[in-house]
This record gives C-alpha cells, structure tokens and sequence, in this order.
C-alpha cells in the first residue's frame, strides 16, 4: 500500500573524518522515501526552491518516487551544513538556512488521498498535524521530531503525537520528551502521549520498539516485550547523515507493503529498518540508496540474521 | 569443567541514584564467581584483609565456589568508592585502596591446577600473566582489563593479549587499545594482538563478538560474522557495578559447562553473559546475584530470545 510522507526535501554540506561533499541532494523526505521505495509505492509532500533541478528530480523519479507533491517556490532549497568530525553519532550543525521551508504550505495532491500509510518526518509539529489532520481515514501514521520541536514547541508537538501510532525518535530525544534518563520509564512516557510504539534508535548499537498494550498484536501472539534491533557493525562510515530517516524508510516501507501488520512483521520491519540505515552511512548523501538493490537488501537482512540469532 | 578465576575480591562504597550502600561485599572476582557459579565449579584467587570474615566467605560458600585460593593477608582488603549520579554508564571513582593488594602474589592452590578454564580478572597485567604462565595446560583463557592498564602498563598488558582466547572489554577500552575509534577497526586490531575472540561491552546496549579466523568453528558452521547480544532494557539500574565481571561470569561459566565450543554454544553464552548482567544491576552489590535461581536465569534467557529473534 502507498506511502505519503511530508518533510524535507533539501542540500546539505556535510564533513566527516572520510572527507566533505559539498550540497549534496539530502533531506528527510528524500532518505526516507528513496528507503521506502525498496517496499512500496512512495509519495512525497515537500517544498524545494529554484536550485532543485532536473537531475535531483531524477533521483526519485528513478525509484518511481511520486514527485507531484514536491511544490516550487521562488528562492532556494532548504540548505543545512554540518560536520561530524568529532563523533559519527551527533552532527554538529555549522549552518541552517530554512529558505523556501521558512513559509512552507503542505498541500495534498488528490492523487496522494488513497494512501494508506502516512510518514510525518521531521518537521515543524504544526505541519505535521496539519497533514494528518487532512489524512483522517489513514491505515498506520508514523512520525519523527527532533530535540529543537521537543525543548521549544512542545504544546504543538504533544498534539502530533496524539494521531501518532509509531514514532521514531533517538535515546536523547525520548529521554527528553519523557524528562526521565531510565529509557524503559522514558519509553512509557512517552507512549502515555499518544503512540502505541515506540521506537528509540540508537544509531550505531541499533534501535528498540517498546509497545503500549494497544500496539501490533494478533492471533494470540504477544508484543509486549520490547524488540530490539542491531544495527551492522560498520567497516567505515563515510556519512550519518540520513541514516535514522533511512532507517524509518526502511520499517514503514517494510510495513506498508505487507497484508497484515501482525507483530512478526513489525519485527522484519525493524529489521529492514536496520538495513537501510546501514547502507545509508555507507556514501556520501543519498549515493548508497540510489544504487541499491533489493538484492543487496534482502542479503543484509540474513545477515542481521545472523548477528542476532541464536540457531 | 571447572574455572579458576584471579582478580579482587573487595569492598565497594556504592552511590547511585537509587541510593547509598557502603562497604558491600564487591571485586571483580567476587562478581565473576557467583555469575559462573550457576553454570559450573567455581575456583577464586585473590587476598583479602583481616576485614573479610566468615559472613563474607559464607557468600562463595552459598554458591559452592571454592575459595581455597583465597589468601588471607595482614591489613585491610581492596577498597573502592565511587558513584553514578550523572550517568549509569559510567562510574566515577571517589577513592581507591589497594590495601593488601598491593603487594598481591598470586598463588595458585593445587587443587585449582586441572581447571580447564582460567578467567584473568581486570588486575595489574603481570599478575595476569604470571598465573596464565602457572597454567599452560588449560582449555581456554579469558580476561579483562582497563583503561588504566591499557595507557600506562601497555606492554604488560600486551603480553596477557598474546596469550589470551577471548578478551572482554568495553567500547572505550576497545577504541584505546586499538588507538581507532571505528569499533570494527578497533577490533580488528585488537584481534591481531592474540585474542582470536574479542567481546566489547556497550553496558545498556549489549555486547557485540568480533571473530579472527581462528575463533570457535565447527561442523561447517562459520563464525566469521560479529555476533551481538542484546541486554535488557531495565525499569530500574539499581546498581551497574559489577555487571561487567558478572556478563563475563555468565558468558565463560555457560562455555565451560558445554561439552564442545561450537559457534552456537558460544552465541548462547553470550545470551547468558548478558542475563547475569542484567541481574547484577537490580540490586546493590552482589545481593541480586545471591538470591538468583537456575530457573530465573533461563526464564530470562527467553526474554532475551523474544527480545530479538524474529520468529
């Protein structure tokens, strides 16, 4: 089943220890939908600027990412620069331009009405409640949000997570969120706000679903007990950058295309959500997702199999 | 078949954020012991002072540990004070008394010399390998260090290394020794110092197994993947001291209770590293550890299974 996501569709400078590239096509929307795009039909709500051209167009048109809710405005792409020169898990950010982001007015294509999962990415909490809102009938709503909406726009925030099922944050964010340090009572915190999943991730040591009584479950099987998923243990990491919207490109993708959501799949879903976070960090920008295959995707699932499993 | 551990067997003053605990029973070998304990024949080396009595000794005793190797010694044990206020993670040390252990000479019972398995507790590293060097004969040998040994004592401690099995450590001792902070190159580089198995700790996060060629194989199976054990997300970390040494005790006390080290049995020992681990952190001391049954241990085992088996 079609995804819609709203978010970021952007440029980003970034320098890390394997080097620096200089605006590269990045983006929440973008990592999560060319994830995403592996599993299921995408559709992308966005704003870009002038500078978005043909050949960035191209990128998600090769993945036959629907393009039609990514509105033009007069002036430049949503511009970020940051390093991760001292620690590959936390970017520190040189520079944000908001640009064309600044007056940002999602508008839904009707083409986009029938989807029946929704990704709300990093965003200012008003438009991310502005869309589900406009989004009423939706199977499966997911969400990100990062420290900045949780310190400074929290009421705004506090009513997204009210339409959330899933949202995706990392351990400072939900530790934050709840204002508890133990991530198991930070967890039912935050899943007294509104979602029935949880899922903190924790970059390079993976990520962990935690699960209100409402969550995932059927045919008699329990999802109480929190999942934990691994994250590959990386040779080299060129770029972060994208790798946790990768990840939730990954596991809502890894959903929406499955008939049932029953807490195996979740599970899978976890897993895949591991996999293409991986990838993710593997190139600069958006490099490694564009040249994936389901191949290579389905091959690394085995081996997070085999990270994990006992038999 | 049985271990003969060396290292501290002490006092700890304990602050956390659950609370205050003074002088409680503690030392390396201590927690160790009683993990292993629930798997096989437990044998200790260390000193101790005229501060160690009967309600001590009585502790190994409950657990039928062998403590012939215990030497008694004019003065006062090793004493340790630290806290975890800011971060559960990571101890911070008030005060250190080496005491008796000062001028500890490790002596190696008799009785001790047929053990198959010889746990090398985090001690000065020429007391490692002096007692390494007593017993040749030995099955498989593991240890553990710290960063204090591994900046200022490196080349003692590189002897230990070449004469090592496995090696259990945590991130930031993993990326010192190594002088990498990619945790892949680290081990890589670990590995090539003699250990053909390293075990790096993440505490809240698990423990991830890095393979040389030489590592546990049998039967076809191949163990060249990292493997990855989870720990449970825990509502309260009462006290993290020790959970460390009981990981270890948990981990080699399951490999030495198995008739052959196949790559599964190792995975499971892992699994159960992880389970002693996790107990250790529920209460103050080794209180938690004393009160443990056989059938806690497995029930928790299978909540590590569910934790993050797929299927």
């Amino acid at each position: 089943m079609a995804i819609t996501v709203v978010g970021s569709v952007a440029y980003d400078s970034i320098e890390t220890p394997a080097g620096r590239k200089d605006r590269c096509l990045g983006g929440a929307a973008t990592y999560f939908s060319l994830a995403a795009s592996f599993f299921t039909d995408v559709r992308v709500i966005a704003v870009v600027g002038e500078d978005f051209g043909p050949e960035q167009e191209a990128v998600f048109r090769a993945r036959n990412i629907d393009t039609r809710g990514i509105e033009r405005a007069p002036g430049k792409s949503f511009f970020w620069e940051g390093s991760y020169l001292d620690n590959l898990n936390e970017a520190k950010t040189h520079n944000t331009e908001l640009n064309v982001f600044a007056s940002f007015e999602p508008k839904i294509p009707d083409a986009y009405r029938d989807s029946q999962f929704l990704f709300l990415a990093n965003i200012d909490p008003v438009l991310q409640r502005r869309v589900r809102d406009e989004m009423p009938h939706v199977k499966l709503v997911a969400g990100d949000t990062m420290n900045y909406w949780i310190k400074d726009h929290r009421d705004a925030l506090l009513e997204v997570l009210k339409g959330l099922d899933v949202l995706l944050i990392n351990d400072t964010e939900a530790r934050m969120l709840a204002g508890n340090n133990n991530l198991v009572q930070a967890a039912r915190g935050v899943l007294a706000l509104g979602p029935h999943t949880l899922i903190v991730k924790h970059g390079e040591y993976g990520a962990t679903a935690f699960f209100s009584e409402y969550s995932f479950s059927s045919k008699g099987e329990s999802a109480q007990h929190p999942f934990r998923a691994p994250a590959l243990p990386l040779e080299e990491v060129v770029d972060p950058t994208g790798a946790g919207d990768s990840f939730a490109g990954g596991f809502f993708g890894y959903l929406a295309s499955q008939r049932e959501l029953t807490p195996a799949v979740f599970r899978r879903a976890m897993f895949y959500g591991g996999v293409l976070g991986s990838f993710a960090c593997e190139r600069f920008g958006t490099e490694r997702l564009q040249a994936l295959t389901r191949k290579e995707i389905d091959d690394r699932f085995q081996i997070f199999r085999e990270l994990t499993h006992l038999d």
